[in-house]
């Protein structure tokens, strides 16, 4: 999928799989092997995030798309993501200490620094899933359910599986357990494409389900930096695609897209787990697909991306395989 | 060579190739291709500081077995490591402006967030190859040569090439730049680990390269903290072998052995770069030669290591592949 060059020399190489899905579900694309069996990590925090809308829990907390875009992100843990993730709890009547997802230290560098000068270690809304949590948080109190929400057998939990089954179109085989400690449900690539493409054609349907899916979309497209963060894949590339595309990663080597305008849904996994290759590859499937300009500045920052050594010198690129981009 | 699961699935996979020589520079046993040109990246730091011996240098400067140690780094820019070579730039009438790496923010996380409190940015001898590159420019007065040492012209990397392609008895086909400024040579997978059994054979020896080999490695296993830097593989590892073994990992998935009593040398080289797969390999090739313990705890932090996630809650394990426990 995607090939790091030195000098002369192809110097490391990520193998992966790759699948673009329709509507109806068929492949219209694919590379490697479709059916291979894989966790969507945070790149289905869309699907997860389904019952939280079709219960009618975001109707009632008055969520808006902020709160929805949050749900769905796996943000830095900057200010405006912590600010607005530390409000949602308070409107709750919840604190801190009712997440589940575990402290992490933000990867925004402003947030970063500042705990590091006050001498603070993180709390749990800085984690990157706060969002999710406090989406989790949400229904469960709408559901009138325990506080154990990340609980295989919790209500949340067994929601987020029915939606889920029900955009893969699959029986999940099982789950792992993330590192924000929610069960995360595996289940082909081919799968997580598929509900990638029921959320891309969300908005032609009536049904509940389609109508919480196409919220969800129009919640990431607007605020990209929600979903992500200054600097990061996922809000430069959404906004390189002006609203046209939502696109999710996960880790492990995982992203998903939904792109609307074709009802399509895409969905990859690096094999080894590389970040690096899976924005390089994400990118140059929506470039492949007519939705991203290979030329825009955010494009280039990680499909032939030059490798910049510690005196800023370029020493090598990160592109994506002549198979990905012929294939 | 390594899986990472979590829960009952193979989450991700390394492949890549391994290579054991004995000191006559036959292939004991390997994996993956052997004859797969690779840069060796760091892993070879302890080849490119022989000049800095044999030339002399290192006796005129009167360079002591910890100097040697800081030469074959790649250190955190922790305290012990900067205060040691902030000396010895010192001792060469040299200053951090007369370095050619760049500045790099420390792993160290002390002296990180030393740095981040004072609002300052790292200097070059905060670069993980300082050491390194003080070994050349004391190498560069000692011959008198100019000032622009990572040159491949300079007579500094002119003698690194000229001892690379001795002790891995290849001419190389070429080479980058690394993320120092250093040029780095080209070889096969077989030449490093032939370079490797020539530093594990060197005592044998009583030729100048071979001193000087022997000096190096003694260097290496007297001073693991100096290689690396506390919590990193090297250091660990070696402490953990009890100065029978030299380690040195490179970037983008290169590690090397040198085990003296074996007179075996080893390389390996993740195909996709990955350093939680070089560190599980290398100390399962390890445990295999039987030079490290299965059960020692460093061991098992870097083979058969828990993925933890942040409540701290086991999802996953590191492990070597069954091909490279059984192969």
């Amino acid at each position: 999928m995607t090939e790091v060059r030195r000098g002369s020399l192809l110097e490391s190489l990520h193998l992966g799989h790759a699948v673009v899905c329709d509507d109806t579900g068929q492949i219209v694309r694919s590379w490697g092997d479709p059916e291979t069996v894989i966790y969507p990590r945070s790149s289905c925090k869309m699907v997860q995030a389904l019952p939280l809308v079709t219960s009618g829990a975001a109707g009632k907390y008055g969520l808006t798309s902020e709160h929805l875009a949050l749900a769905c992100a796996s943000h830095n843990g900057a200010a405006i993501h912590t600010d607005r993730v530390g409000a949602w709890l308070d409107q709750l009547g919840k604190t801190d200490g009712d997440f589940r997802c575990g402290p992490q230290m933000p990867a925004d560098e402003e947030a970063c620094h500042g705990l590091i000068r006050a001498y603070e270690t993180p709390c749990q809304v800085h984690n990157n899933c706060s969002g999710k949590h406090a989406g989790f948080l949400t229904l469960s109190a709408h559901m009138g359910a325990g506080p154990e929400y990340v609980d295989i057998d919790h209500p949340v939990q067994q929601a987020a599986l029915n939606a889920f089954e029900e955009t893969t179109g699959l029986s999940s085989p099982g789950y792992g357990i993330d590192g924000c400690s929610a069960p995360n449900f595996a289940t082909t690539l081919h799968g997580l494409a598929r509900a990638m493409a029921f959320f891309a054609s969300a908005r032609d349907r009536s049904d509940r389900q389609s109508r919480a899916a196409a919220r969800l979309v129009e919640a990431m497209v607007r605020h990209p930096e929600l979903v992500a963060g200054e600097g990061r894949a996922c809000t430069e590339l959404m906004r390189a695609m002006n609203g046209r595309v939502a696109i999710k990663t996960g880790a492990e080597g995982v992203f998903a897209a939904i792109v609307p305008e074709m009802k399509l849904g895409v969905a990859l996994k690096i094999r080894d787990g590389a970040t690096r290759a899976s924005e390089c590859s994400i990118a140059a499937i929506l470039v492949r697909l007519g939705v991203l300009d290979a030329d825009h500045p955010a494009t280039r920052k990680y499909m032939n991306a030059p490798i910049l050594n510690r005196r800023g010198i370029e020493t090598g690129i990160i592109k994506p395989t002549s198979d990905l981009i012929a294939g």
